[in-house]
């Protein structure tokens, strides 16, 4: 599928600052970019680099003047969304996982996941197949968390959404994140932009380790999975913001779109319990 | 400094399960391995790795036999300690932070600077000089936090720490880090072997990234910190275990000990307020 | 019923301090105490108080001298279980309530009912009846919460309880009021002698107010609820503690027995859907 | 001091629902309601009830009807405030504090004072005199917790206000009465009428046990001590609630009023450090 994505940040800067803004789709070889340009309102100093963990690349802007100022990105991507049939999906043997993938077996700030081991276990721990558990998790968010904006916050974890049942994408993310890993599947955090989400925001999600591949999956089900174009993978929300910001500068707003280039976009049905799809 | 040392450890094994088994010390130019074996009592497949994230080499074992299984681990290994005069230890720009070190300013598990800001700031944002913030914010820890076992458990975190004042080692260090990255001076976890630890066990203490070095600090002054010895470098204790164990097996014990081979050895002054120690 | 109870409890007193000590069984209409004596193995001023919050009577002890005392309680109590058919057992709505009972629909401490609404509504909420609810949360809480000492500590509450499950007594009560609170039945704390309870120990459980009874449900199924002495109730453990100490004393040791004074003891059957038991 | 209060609260009733509504000024010997009013917009079946927990007085409120409907109050009420020279504000032995005034050094939901012992004896512990002691936590809490409205809310407890240092006069006042529990010194929530608070709402605040009066602190500075007119006591926000609904209603607004009825006022010196203030 080809996708025009675009998105303008606009910060207020009252001192010289630093943000990292991290809005551009990532590079691989199953997402290519076929073109893009970042610009900003006013002159700061931009470095783009990739991130050592997790897959991510981003800019590091070095803002020396105040008032106000806006990036603008826009970009033309091209991505792959390959089927996997559920059967090869199946639990990957610990020695046999790579060794980056490990890592994403470790509890972390949004994904407490050494908290609900004995949970995880009573829900989902009897289903052997292990695409179907991810699959059936994914559900349980789906049917028990509420999706609301305004009550969550920055610092509504797992630990808090498992309970409290009621979030945004990001909440329900990390459940799934924290939720695979204590069911022992590697998992990690997936931001992006997503076609047809209403209304235009990034959007969040989650990847699972299943059968050597990264499977994609969305809890809140508010998008079509082929519509997803992935900006970063890792760790959590804390790993994958998309704008951090050092110093005396306020986050003003964000404006995020996406439409097709193709003439067709045919949603796949994430509801199928005879394969995966992933993007990464 | 040259030591040798050494670590036992125990499981009990009911079906065929993998470990994850981070003993080694860390090889790098500061910190030379002359020579070392890792020996199973009863067979295991043994692959060692180098961790992506962190630095921090470790084992995957797999264990196929049933009952108990010890690792036992000898090594010979020279290190150095370098001093850095304090006014080399200064704040380190955003913009001018290697890609890899960035990411050691966001939250984790066991370390939510981002609950901290404000009382990190009330504490110790007065202070001008990045290396007596931690100077200070170390000492802090040590004066407040109580060195009691049993107590905390693999759940508590700096943020339960901060505020109930009492834990053992990874306690200490895991409120150092989120204290300094909720300054913004990036931080990591350090494990490893430690001479003259009393009893004789793995130590936990923490390195702030302070005019381009990790300078490291102990915050329960319980050792030299030239005797230390790294085993592993990471965001909290979640990336750096000594073992992480998958099937049915049971952790039974671990002894460790440690010796110098040098004929002296000078224990550094870690309450110089002149200059900092670096061993990464 | 009729029973003989008794407890031993064992401070080191190091200074002048004071202990309230709740270790008699409550006095009321339902529960006579036929005999009772409580001695000191040393000098201490004791003085009897009522509770004006939950149901409790306590011992105010003022213990001048240092060294170590026992406190030593025996008693004998004869008291009914009540049995009320289901179909009474409903809901009360909020203006019947006694004043005194619309309280324990507050949350507490240990019983974070706030936290808990949509969990409880979405697991519980489409039963109809008021006392099947109550069993399911009931019953609930056995299936999943795994029964271990050691783990759990007197700074863990229903919270963590519903996600980590694992617990003793204590843990299971505390989730039990919790959940009925949320469904917006009021709940209270109860603790007491538990006949054949084993290892011998003062036991939780908790209280349900269902057509106007409060309706005893034991979520550890480790005792017949008629087997039950009440010492106490009230919001959770930290109204009922069966000793708070003030000054330089440690806490040694509690010994408990109950055996009882009838030739027959006909175990009630707690999972019948058809009745509840009162003891208050 | 005579002042005239009122309050206007409007919800919004979409089924049968009950409302427990206290916004009535207590009654009590040092605080008499001269003449007062409460009127609804719509039939309603009213019933004023006295908590036997707390000091309250409210009224249990039967919707019947669908639509919106305000509760309007006003009153003319009289209350005393007491001077009490410092040196009579001393610790009071656990042995001679009355029987309900021990409950109130419990934990509970929002002050978890059993988690701040080790904090509060080192920020406060070594003041000798209760006064000081309650003086110094109280300008601790101005000083270090931002008053700012939006980022707490009614889950926000005084363990999290002590670290995030953020908050409204809710937290401000169980930050406040967790510290003094932590130190041994009853304490309770205070709520009620503020004359020149600005904006006007209702406001929050702490009472503490000293010397055998209820002595009030607030750790927000924002009014004069002499201006607030008691609604509830109370062992946190839980228990002291302006209102609390049952059923399929929603809150819609508040307004609150107050003026002097006297031609002059002289706001007390909270800052004092030779006396303290009681109205209850």
């Amino acid at each position: 599928m080809r996708f025009k994505v675009s998105a303008e940040v606009e910060f207020a800067v009252t001192s010289a600052s630093t943000v990292l803004l991290g809005i551009q789709p990532f590079r691989s070889e199953k997402q290519r970019i076929l073109e893009e340009a970042l610009m900003a309102s006013s002159p700061a100093t931009i470095r783009e680099v990739l991130s050592p963990v997790g897959e991510k690349r981003f800019n590091i802007i070095e803002l020396a003047h105040t008032g106000n100022i806006t990036f603008s990105y826009a970009g033309k991507v091209e991505n792959d969304i390959q089927i996997i049939p559920a059967d090869q999906l199946t639990d990957v043997p610990i020695a046999s996982m790579p060794v980056d993938v490990l890592s994403l077996l470790n509890p972390s700030r949004y994904c407490q996941s050494d908290r609900l081991y004995k949970l995880a276990a009573h829900k989902f721990g009897k289903i052997d197949h292990a695409f179907e558990k991810v699959m059936a998790l994914r559900d349980w968010i789906y049917d028990n968390v509420e999706y609301t904006g305004g009550i969550t916050n920055t610092q509504t974890s797992a630990f808090d959404t498992i309970t409290e049942q009621v979030g945004v994408c990001r909440d329900f993310a990390h459940l799934g994140v924290a939720l695979c890993r204590a069911l022992t599947i590697p998992a990690r955090y997936f931001t992006g932009y997503a076609y047809q989400l209403n209304p235009p925001d990034f959007h969040a999600c989650f990847e699972a380790f299943l059968g050597g591949h990264w499977i994609l999956f969305d809890a809140t089900k508010l998008v079509p999975l082929n519509g997803l174009i992935k900006i970063a993978t890792g760790t959590d929300a804390a790993e994958t913001a998309f704008a951090s910001s050092f110093g005396n500068l306020n986050f003003q707003r964000v404006e995020v779109n996406v439409s097709s280039l193709d003439t067709t976009f045919q949603p796949v049905d994430a509801s199928s319990t005879t394969q995966g799809y992933s993007v990464s």
